[in-house]
């Protein structure tokens, strides 16, 4: 948000004891009396207020998504949240029907669409620069698990607590990035799926490893493979998209160069800042090529994008170039879950909903 | 064959039309007598002889594999043959028990198992490099066929014929030397697998895409991606064996390094010629660090193992640093497509028979 | 500085218009009797209000350093300021007596300098991970001005001037940075060099690509190769420090991995975040593993060093991990510019002066 | 020359030792009678054989290369000769009087001149596809030395001795090779040199570690970077060739690839076996696509151009597709090290000779 220069931090619940909140708030430097005790609080008492925030935006665990997303809603209040939505596709349509009904600004962060890079690959796929899509590939391996899972920290251990994290471990956690990403990347949506959920790390509760086939419209197949337990891997999100005349290659680790590797000819690799970007790349630019950008910047771009939205008011969602990842993309996130575990318990293909 | 320098070509039999086989075998200095129309005549003549040929190497579209072996075994002559050694395991399983009964030598030319690199990691792996193997994924992609298919020449037109191809397409072709190296790599045989094998490209009447979910002995799960419509890819076969402690990747087309992506550390990048290499590793380099090595050097390095094997006589097995592709290994390859036929149609898991 | 969030900006000299200075400054939130119509009326202003600018930053064209630095410093403010220092090293030696009898703070922006893993380096190289240095590579590549230089904006035409831009154009530009580096990451300064300064692009008044050979103390060798005019080269400064034990290589396009090439053992690819990262790497550390780090991030970087020097009072000189690049730094990049133009002229070698 | 398979080893002085060279030889399946004792002895018989050798080859350490050349030569018989061609520019003059007399084949194994991509850049630079040439940077490091020079082989101990391995040692051995691919690939003569010969490693007796500014015809700079005590690099040749429109990259440890990184546009990355490779790339192309060449198939290729030019006859100058490296290239690289000894001791530029 400091690098967007968009939003200011004016209010917030920041710890469910008190002492703890008022402290982190005064770090940030928000005025006492909205510094809350609660978001129960927050809600009630900025809903009524004439300068009342602009924007919720929900960070906390899993589990604790629902609630202060549903009374952000139901007060008219915009919402960004982390993602996975919720825990259940029961809760997720509740929040659906809320927000679609007053038309509320909701976005989930996605914080990899924010890269100008995947949004060029996006414009470029739309273009028809890899011809038809024939198959489309994307692999998510973390290392975070892959040491002894006793010695995480708080972040780690609600992550592998099903009642906290939902009803997958890293499908959920990153896998939904990945799933994301292939829909965002091709315009067509997953039709059914083929999963295996698998724990390898000893004493972790839920999936750490996990091998999605994928069928989406129009007969396009794929493959999700995601792991939390992969050594050698940081936040290692990679797709490859093959066409008829080109495969499309972006690596969130190295996120500056997309690769288009061409049926017989020379590879392209475009860069960020290149003349020849598309100009949903151009748009989400921030420095001149050379000069990379990366993590901080994608984020940026996702809230330079969301303060563009939330500033076009009840016309929000033709307020982007690009498509806001917003409430059906979150219902689409905790579907996989769902859907994964019944395919993953049947050993079998499952429909995805189309909702 | 020249490079390892163990190997004269003596005899052969090179077209069903004797005046193209007839100028073929003079083009490469071979004795007129010893230049056959047919490989039955070959065998009869050869086998007669008291300087017959040491080995007979197959080379013939697979659909052509079973009756020379058959032929080459029954006289006690050396086999090695491409692969995948034959179209069904009923015919493998014949040739299996010919060749066990009488311990004659039979090698397949899995070329891939050449590389340095490649016996590096198996060994490796095998030291426990990588901790316990957690996870094994393997992608061989190319791009052949993903121009129109009626354009292919002679070398393409029998691939895409089920009668001469045999019961797949890119996954006996190509998606064979995938799950064999897996297989070598970590020492492990696949105990079940769920595939599905699709084709991408019109008009074409094989798979020429396929995604395989793997159960390997010892609970560890795999994953195969093979396709031969996949632009960009000339000859894509790449690795990623995910261990407790890190994570080994190779590539086929940049075959010189070895990495080694550790659990929190920096990354190993280990390179052909190193003073690091292991034995089976260094045993095999033809040629000094910096000075790259490739595919031919490959092929040679496997020639030399089948030359040092079949001078050990009846010991052959035992002869080689490394186990040979051996006949057992070219029935796996031939099951491989069965089974993986029989769990597409059936959208279902499949055991693999352990033969 | 707003990653950083360590400085407010509070007063500002944005333009000798003074309508365009207001229209800034208050884009920029300050108040308005603290948007000044000049430096010169801004430092008189500031000097005299008990809530003060604890430090000014210079970021006019090059041939406007000087005065707004002499200014502040004679009123006892500290400077941050871009680089090169000033544009001749009597304007620079003047600066540093002035700033070295109050012992005011003086920081230059090496931006370079702020990348975690050339702190890393500098850090390995340091505790002998390389073993002695041998010899030291830099190189700075550009585009910017390949293409018609009539044709660049404003940023480019006060560069190809010399009253504005200095004595020198790539050299002073971006040479600069290079040779800093190199003092940097080795403790090492240089001794003389040997300057060939050529201009390839026509039109262009000035340096446009440059070659220094270089002697450091110890009897070391360098090498720094620079051009604005070399297409493909965004902002491509890239080292090679040559060890008796291994090479240590580094590149601004790609700046979370620091390789070290080491005598006939596998390479380490060092990772920003990695638990083997020195100190000094890791306390420069924003971001976990994974999600990377650039250019922004360093300069934050920088600025955090600023801030905590800033706080440390008179002896901010020894308040950062690392050393500053401090106004001594500064006189250095500007008599590499007077050196490199005299050895040019001479087609010989010419000592740099120790000062 | 067994890759090629168009030359036989029919003859051959192995060794000063007559027992050790009739061993050697009978191990290459010589004719007993054709095993010579000395090279002076080889030619005076070969020269009167009807079946005389086609071609001699000299791979002798360097100061045993000017003899056996005469020889042959006088007796009219073409020589293949490693580079350097002699120890001195009068000899290499004696050599080329006599050859050009009589225009004998004379031919030096430049033997990265036979990589495909080397020769694709090259067609390329000829073509204008960089646009006009305005740099030619060419780096060539190596390790051997490095370590502990006593502890050196037979090969590394006469390459430090300079009556052996001639005026220069990197700059001789790898530096010649750096020097003669920037005159390949860019057409233009060297006219002018600036050398800094260093010795980094104690105990060796000649340069190390060198650094050449160079001029070319046309106005166009260069630079050479070559050192044999640089921890980890095995074999690093590696060139950057900038131009008005892009700048293309090779390195010979990755030689399957040549990089054209454009001016505000994607890169481009040829690939050896690609649809748009030039014709005399695709000319040198030994394997299909994908299944990576090296090392070896660089010299078969070269050999095959050898082959090419002696079946031609008197017309074997204009015999291949590209330009042999020939005897004046000899002369050339000899005079490279005389040149920049002088330039070295005199630290000032020197002319090239043009001859």
């Amino acid at each position: 948000m400091r690098i967007a220069n968009r939003f200011d931090l004016v209010a917030g619940a920041f710890s469910s004891d008190p002492a703890v909140a008022m402290e982190a708030g005064e770090a940030l430097d928000i005025a006492p009396d909205r510094i809350y005790p609660s978001f129960t609080d927050m809600v009630a008492k900025e809903a009524g207020r004439s300068d009342r925030i602009d924007v919720g935006i929900v960070v906390t665990p899993n589990h604790l998504h629902f609630e202060p997303c549903r009374l952000l809603l139901e007060a008219g209040i915009p919402v960004i949240c982390d993602k996975p939505l919720v825990n259940s596709t029961d809760e997720a349509r509740e929040l659906v029907r809320i927000a679609e009904k007053s038309n509320t600004f909701f976005a989930l962060t996605y914080t990899y669409l924010g890269y100008p890079m995947v949004r060029d690959a996006r414009a470029r796929i739309a273009a028809g620069e890899l011809g038809e899509i024939r198959f489309m590939y994307v692999e998510y391996l973390c290392e975070w698990l892959a040491n002894d899972p006793s010695k995480l920290g708080k972040g780690g251990v609600w992550r592998g607590d099903p009642l906290k994290a939902g009803p997958t471990g890293a499908l959920g956690d990153i896998g939904t990035h990945a799933f994301n990403i292939l829909e965002f990347l091709s315009g067509k949506k997953c039709t059914a799926l083929n999963a295996k959920l698998t724990t390898v790390v000893p004493g972790w509760g839920m999936d750490d490893t996990d091998v999605l086939q994928l069928e989406f419209e129009g007969g396009i197949d794929g493959l999700l493979w995601s792991s939390i337990a992969a050594p050698g891997h940081r936040n290692g999100l990679r797709f490859k998209i093959v066409g008829t005349k080109a495969t499309a290659e972006w690596c969130q680790e190295a996120p500056e160069t997309l690769l288009f590797s061409r049926l017989g000819l020379a590879d392209l690799v475009y860069r960020r800042g290149g003349g020849d970007m598309t100009e949903d790349g151009r748009d989400s630019v921030n420095l001149p090529a050379g000069n990379p950008e990366s993590y901080l910047e994608a984020l940026a771009t996702l809230y330079a994008d969301f303060a563009q939205a939330l500033e076009a008011g009840p016309d929000w969602r033709n307020a982007t170039a690009v498509p806001l990842p917003d409430i059906r993309q979150g219902l689409r996130g905790v579907a996989l879950s769902e859907v994964a575990v019944q395919s993953n318990k049947q050993r079998a293909w499952v429909a995805f909903p189309d909702e």
